[in-house]
């Protein structure tokens, strides 16, 4: 076979990737450049920017848990969930997830960005439409690009948008995809509602509990059962180990056969490693002191709404808080990073929030309130984020 | 707002995911239904199965590090990479990979799923070509489906088409996307021929080097090292730390920029927790391990090539091996999980590959070899594998 001619001229292999830089110098004029921080073990900054919100990170029965299960089992699992690397740790804990939430089967994943991509993608396909909330997490954005459905991503937080998404969709087979919790603000979806549209019309309902399990509901149970809706026969519930569990991965919840249907097609579970062993054991630990300590995502709310009402006092424009998340709007991109840059050098860790990760002119602040937090830090925050405020970021 | 009528009448919850029963029996009748196997610590069973290469999972260097790392800095990262979720140990990781493989700059990822995706749809986009080699592994076909890309997925194997692709293209920016080591055959990416395509047509080379690092190359720094494209300013890299270097997680080794573009750009490096600091201290005690004993990779090949040739002496058709694959073609998808599971009963655990983990009608056993293998444990897996194979499976 004689190939024909390039269509576009041979570059020097210096030059294939010379267009990165022209976009590393767009971002860089707009503020919109990332830098990695590495950090030290411990910190003399008073953490708001994490998701460990239970603290259970670094929990001796969970950290421990999960080096005894590394020593037992192996640092990695050695395979695909389907090969070898489904072990009895694994096992325990979806069936310890499934039990604690109130649902007839959990799946575990890799990651929680690989548990929505699974989740979406197989739960809808070419045959089905998928209506969401435009400010749903990136990965379920990211699943419901790939999913080939028909797509409607319509106003925020609007349950009648949703409803009329439903009722004048094409396709038969439906799915509503949502968070809980909306990461960047922390405001809650209307799951009532949701559900409600979902069973007037026929849909599925899928949620992304990933930051209210731990913290909402009974003993931390989430959301989805907070509303009502763990064990639904109707709803399906992603959530992360890595936010209120301390460790890494994800988990789908729902029916038998939904989970069933997972591990013979959602691409990201067949095709990728299965989660560490030790991972899966610190999840399983974190569960256990969650059902030992059901006050402990008490604690969480508590050091929101005090870090919010101590924020509004000191005149800051700030979101009202239903789960550990506190943001604050800053007046553009360069402000939010300078905002967080001045309270990180005043001892105070936060986080910052740029487009994408938030829509254009929506950077922010974004404070996590801890379990752990005590009055004096919550002041001492507050002191601080106040003081170092830019103008535009009052009310 | 007045919602409209409904478009399809509503069900009942419970029957709003019949639908997956209907799969499901379809699956049955197909022989594609899947099961998890959650294994034990320790089996009797020889495992032909499993990625771990290396024995690196267990070994008490890896999984020591593991523990330690989850008891000094937590069973979590705490956060995406971006916030909390980069710790010195991450840094340290992305040094050492890069200087190991002789690259500028590298990032890990908590799967090499994700790495897949990252590294696909950053380097793209709706403004590029993308050309493959049609049995890329699942997840780099989801980075293309996500990219938005002009795509051509060419026949396998095939230089001669990836350039004919390039050359016909109606977009500047080119990136071709290949295994090194194909996942299921085990066979090689002509990378040379390729190589010579990209710069021929002004394109990139992306190579998912997942089979081929830490099994092939000096020392086990892999395929694309061994081809000597590694440090090429127009070459990125993609590995998982759950094959050779026996953990979990994934990685992206190139030039600086590529790097830095991922940082600022990968959705699925932003918007995902970071690798528990466990998994990420396994690696880097597993890669120090490649350093202190050279002679480990070659000793997977040795053994690949012993299994080769005695299923071969057997009668069995069997793939060449040129990495730890070995692959043996089955008559159906019916017929390979039998003979998967005849090969359990006798105490040797294979991998077996059906839809759509393979193309229709190509249902096959996987082995994988591992550097442990003695020449009795290949003798007794040659007998037991070829006195239960099924009709079909014979030259």
């Amino acid at each position: 076979m004689n190939a024909p001619g390039p269509a576009f001229p041979a570059t020097s292999p210096d030059q294939v990737f010379d267009w990165l830089d022209t976009e590393a110098a767009k971002r860089g004029e707009a503020g919109l450049t990332r830098r990695l921080h590495p950090r030290g073990p411990s910190s003399d900054e008073l953490d708001l920017a994490g998701d460990d919100y239970l603290g259970l990170a670094r929990d001796k029965r969970v950290a421990g848990a999960a080096a005894a299960a590394a020593l037992r089992w192996g640092a990695g699992s050695t395979g695909s969930r389907l090969g070898t690397g489904s072990t009895e740790v694994h096992a325990e804990l979806e069936h310890a997830l499934a039990r604690f939430c109130g649902v007839q089967s959990a799946l575990v994943f890799s990651s929680g960005f690989t548990a929505n991509l699974g989740a979406v993608t197989a739960l809808s396909g070419a045959e089905s439409a998928i209506v969401t909330d435009k400010y749903i997490h990136a990965s379920l954005v990211e699943g419901c690009r790939l999913a080939r459905a028909d797509l409607a991503a319509v106003a925020h937080g609007d349950a009648a948008a949703i409803t009329h998404a439903l009722a004048t969709r094409r396709k038969q087979r439906a799915l509503v995809v949502t968070d809980s919790v909306f990461s960047v603000d922390g405001d809650l979806a209307p799951l009532d509602e949701l559900s409600a549209a979902c069973r007037s019309h026929g849909a599925a309902l899928l949620v992304d509990d990933t930051h209210g399990f731990g913290v909402l509901g009974e003993g931390g149970r989430g959301a989805v059962h907070e509303a009502g809706l763990s064990g639904a026969p109707d709803v399906v519930t992603t959530i992360t180990l890595a936010t209120a569990l301390g460790t890494q991965g994800g988990a789908v919840l729902g029916p038998r056969r939904v989970i069933k249907h997972l591990v013979d097609t959602a691409r990201s579970f067949m095709f990728d490693a299965g989660l560490a062993p030790g991972s899966a054991a610190a999840a399983l630990a974190a569960l256990g002191v969650l059902r030992e300590e059901p006050e402990l995502p008490g604690k969480v709310l508590t050091a929101a709404q005090g870090l919010a009402a101590g924020l509004t006092a000191a005149g800051l424009r700030v979101s009202a808080p239903s789960s550990a998340v506190v943001s604050l709007p800053a007046p553009s991109a360069e402000a939010a990073l300078t905002w967080a840059a001045s309270c990180s050098e005043h001892g105070i860790r936060v986080g910052c929030f740029r487009p994408p990760s938030v829509p254009d002119g929506a950077s922010r602040l974004r404070l996590t309130a801890h379990a752990a937090l005590s009055e004096s830090d919550v002041e001492r925050a507050v002191k601080v984020i106040a003081e170092v405020a830019p103008r535009g970021a009052r009310s």
